[in-house]
């Protein structure tokens, strides 16, 4: 590269599924340079040189590489923390796969590490770019669902869980650790500082007795707000994506292709409800609203860069910025896992101070 | 009534919204002959009057008269079983409107002097003969979504509660007492003779502080199946009425009207899953399937007579077979809901056999 090249040199370890996503993602990057990778499978390493990328011959010798500012980690869940501490001590800027480790305390053994050296430590919550989960937050921002007391968040695939290590507990496989917590930090995000009193969730073993192949989690914030997660991967009809209600109306998108619908009720006097006569029987409480009572809008899907999650970090490494991925969320989102696992084992729902 | 009317003679105690809907009912039945109503309300009585029916002067006339052999009482939850008990002590065969009553002891109660006495009592399950339910009962018992692991039944209104005593804790007002009496038997008529080892609950307070507006309800069966009910009273948008996933496929019905639709796995091999790409990522996990891989098919929707119910009943009353709805029956829906209130209170799941 030319000497003026004044992107920042990156490395990824790991060179699987998401490996290869950071990769491509950082050759087309404007403010990252794809200096090189290594993984612990020599196969994968070869693979790497036969599309064009320098493999190193170890994580020492990465991690020495003076031309490195950024080390990007996409190994399996276990191994996260440990790599993020010795690349941070080598001088390098980190940013971890998600989930950044198997339980909060790991967790702050890493970030005393960050501020011990004055690197950069981070998650790649690349969902925080996802269109669905921007309509939703913008929904929720708009005030215009009144007082919001339920977010539903689901997704539903219909393969079970990937077979490789993700399938194995050691590791930190299992769909909390997985889709969830991209899932919880979207919760997080939408809802913003609201304070969390507790979480319940209950676990689901369809495919895979080992780790969870889906769950049900309900994050309850302040204010009666409750945030729903539900994570399943053997369904062959979807629910909606999201699903939102509040006092003055609720908002839906069917797909995570759709645009956000929303329903508002203009408080109009209904003067005659007319009771529903089903084949058993009737019920005024149910009965549909008639449509005039009723206001439909749509939000737009915005178009957002997920370039945006390398520039913000690069720029924060140069003290431009704060990195977006907060310390302080990473703790936030760890300890609803951490509780969530607590809550399945207790089947009660666990209080968020404990 | 002409003397070779073989019909049963019935009353109706309380007559409001559901007492309206049994005098209608009765008024065209085939096996039982309306003979009149009485209400605590005076005026009451007085539209039973303009609208042709008897009104009697007091509950104890109308126990008194012979010509009733079946008394209906649809009158506030909590003075079901007071009046029921009074009703088989005067000789009267009773159906009570649901829920029959607040809690299993005073059930119990009732149920004794229904065995003392000799006369018959249940409780008008009128919603067995809904369509949807009857679909997805059938959905289930064919086998074709393999082992299910999950079935959830919501239906949300958008009105809040009934303004009526359906919104006072006295009178047993709320939801659970009210729709969900209604889903939870019909959920364990799904299941048929499935064990249930836990109850967990959480309830909504949205329009109303005194009684639930809506609760989310799991009834944890043997065999990892899990019974989910939603009952929400503030939605402008609805999910699917029912949702059922098994192993080798799932079912949804989107509306009370529509007919049931299956989606059942062929257990083809995908050689080739394309990962999706949304704004922010990949996913394989949670990539739609190819349909070749998938067979769609629909359940077409019955046609069932709610006259039934009154029909078994009168017959049982005659001793030409057992009641359909059992005192078994009633006391297992009913255990579910007194678990529910524990599981609402403690926020933990409440085992089945305490």
């Amino acid at each position: 590269m030319a000497e003026t090249d004044k992107r920042a040199g990156c490395a990824v370890i790991g060179y699987g599924g998401m490996g290869g996503w950071h990769t491509r993602h950082l050759l087309e990057s404007d403010v990252g340079r794809l200096v090189g990778v290594w993984d612990i499978n020599p196969a994968k390493n070869e693979l790497a040189k036969e599309n064009g990328i320098k493999a190193y011959s170890s994580e020492e010798e990465l991690l020495a590489d003076p031309e490195i500012s950024v080390v990007t980690i996409a190994t399996p869940n276990d191994s996260h923390i440990p790599i993020a501490i010795r690349a941070m001590r080598a001088g390098k800027n980190v940013i971890s796969e998600k989930p950044v480790t198997l339980n909060s305390k790991l967790l702050r053994e890493a970030i005393a590490v960050s501020e011990e050296t004055g690197r950069l430590f981070t998650v790649h919550q690349n969902r925080r770019w996802d269109c669905d989960f921007l309509m939703m937050k913008q929904v929720f921002e708009s005030g215009d669902l009144g007082q919001v007391f339920e977010i539903e968040s689901r997704i539903q695939g219909s393969r079970g869980i990937p077979g490789d290590w993700r399938g194995h507990k050691p590791q930190g496989g299992g769909m909390l650790y997985d889709w969830g917590v991209h899932l919880i930090d979207q919760m997080l995000q939408i809802v913003g500082n609201r304070r969390i009193e507790a979480v319940g969730c209950r676990f689901e073993n369809v495919t895979n007795k080992e780790v969870d192949d889906g769950f049900y989690l309900d994050i309850f914030f302040e204010e009666g707000l409750v945030g729903h997660i539900e994570v399943g991967t053997h369904h062959f009809i979807q629910l909606p994506r999201f699903f939102m209600s509040g006092t003055a109306g609720s908002a839906v998108i069917n797909d995570w292709r759709d645009r956000a619908k929303c329903v508002i009720n203009l408080d109009k006097t209904e003067y005659e409800v007319k009771p529903v006569v089903t084949a058993a029987g009737m019920t005024k409480t149910m009965a549909p609203r008639s449509e005039d009572t009723l206001r439909t809008t749509y939000v737009e899907r915005p178009d957002p860069d997920v370039h945006d999650f390398y520039r913000n970090f690069i720029a924060a490494t140069r003290g431009e910025c704060e990195q977006l991925v907060t310390h302080e969320q990473m703790l936030r989102v760890m300890k609803v896992i951490d509780l969530a696992f607590m809550s399945g084992k207790a089947k009660s729902v666990i209080p968020f101070d404990i």
